[in-house]
């Protein structure tokens, strides 16, 4: 991970807490679980902290309360975006770990074995590069499982739209990395973009459904 | 909520569980939170299950395990799902609580309340019909606000590419409901294709990222 320069105002921790928003019990916690770099001791207990503890504190927050990403997949992501030994292409598994659901559905039955044989075959069709043992079809198997466990088949047959809409979203999100051309700002777009990009996505899901229910559904109402 | 008919074979609590795969202690946890219907009393400490319980069980993993929901908002998509007052847009409300996070980002500030503004003007530009009090403006306002605090705002850019693929997809789920004609049914897919669509789109992302990673930035490693 890097150590944050120090470079700048420097300021103790209640000054960094009001600075960047944070409580100091929770600064504390967040050294303690080695998000944030310490301070530059000064006395016995006593600490001073730079502009870029206030950028790491923001940082932490958007993937805690933004990203909704575990302690433990935002100490990941920190500890990736500071190295430098990864292609972009590398550190997606590092993003894709983030934002894995740490849920865990039986995948002990023959029901998700079939729903895994499913998954497989439907990124197979498609000619779609992913590693055999990628977290996401397991991923795709448990929700294609959990639809007919629920007796929701029929949503399955949306499968195409879905992973149509996901695959040009995908080249657009690529594309805009690839466009900043300066490796380690490519590092920090993977990453930001795939663990922001999918709280971007749902909020602008619900908005989307809200309103093509109203136009399709509010007017069959009044009608 | 609906009471789970009886019907076909009766089981003790063990049955169910083996039936269900969900262990015993984990039923009668859900038992005391109201999520599953009590069993028919037979005698002290004894009551029977049947087959409406096993189903009941199978929904409730597959909101919590697949669809990522707490156990207060499980139990109210499954009351959403037992009445029959509802109309398929007023029940969106329902399913749209269950999916939305439980995070809570700073919201008292005059970033986040800019943020809001330009979540509102984007809804507004795109004429889309969505209540102005949605909570889904408010996490659209959350990701622009954290993509400004982590100096990622160029992930904006791909605002419209995110909408447009949006709309797409609300556009067939909701004409996919519709086909379905019955009421009762309209009603439970709009509430499984919310809770679970967008577990399954997280999937399908991820997959194609990537794909997509692998085609263009794979292909710019070996050059």
């Amino acid at each position: 991970m890097a150590v944050p320069t120090t470079e700048g105002q420097q300021m103790r921790i209640g000054e960094l807490s009001r600075r960047s928003g944070v409580a100091v019990p929770t600064i504390k916690y967040y050294l303690r679980e080695g998000l944030l770099e310490p301070g530059v001791t000064r006395a016995a207990n006593q600490a001073d902290y730079g502009d870029a503890h206030v950028k790491r504190l923001r940082l932490i927050r958007a993937l805690l309360d933004v990203g909704g990403v575990s302690i433990s997949a935002a100490r990941d992501v920190i500890a990736a975006l500071g190295r430098t030994d990864l292609e972009p292409h590398d550190l997606l598994g590092v993003a894709h770990h983030a934002v894995s659901p740490t849920r865990h559905p039986d995948r002990d039955t023959d029901a998700w074995r079939d729903a895994r044989a499913a998954a497989d075959q439907f990124v197979a069709e498609r000619g779609w590069r992913v590693e055999s043992n990628a977290p996401a079809r397991d991923q795709l198997a448990d929700v294609i499982a959990a639809l007919h466990t629920v007796n929701a088949p029929e949503i399955l047959t949306e499968l195409d739209a879905y992973a149509a809409s996901a695959l040009s979203l995908a080249e657009v999100e690529v594309d805009n990395v690839i466009a900043r051309g300066e490796p380690v700002r490519m590092l920090e777009l993977v990453v930001l973009g795939t663990v922001l990009g999918e709280a971007l996505f749902a909020a602008l899901r619900l908005l989307a459904h809200e309103h093509a229910s109203m136009v399709r559904l509010g007017a069959r109402m009044i009608r």
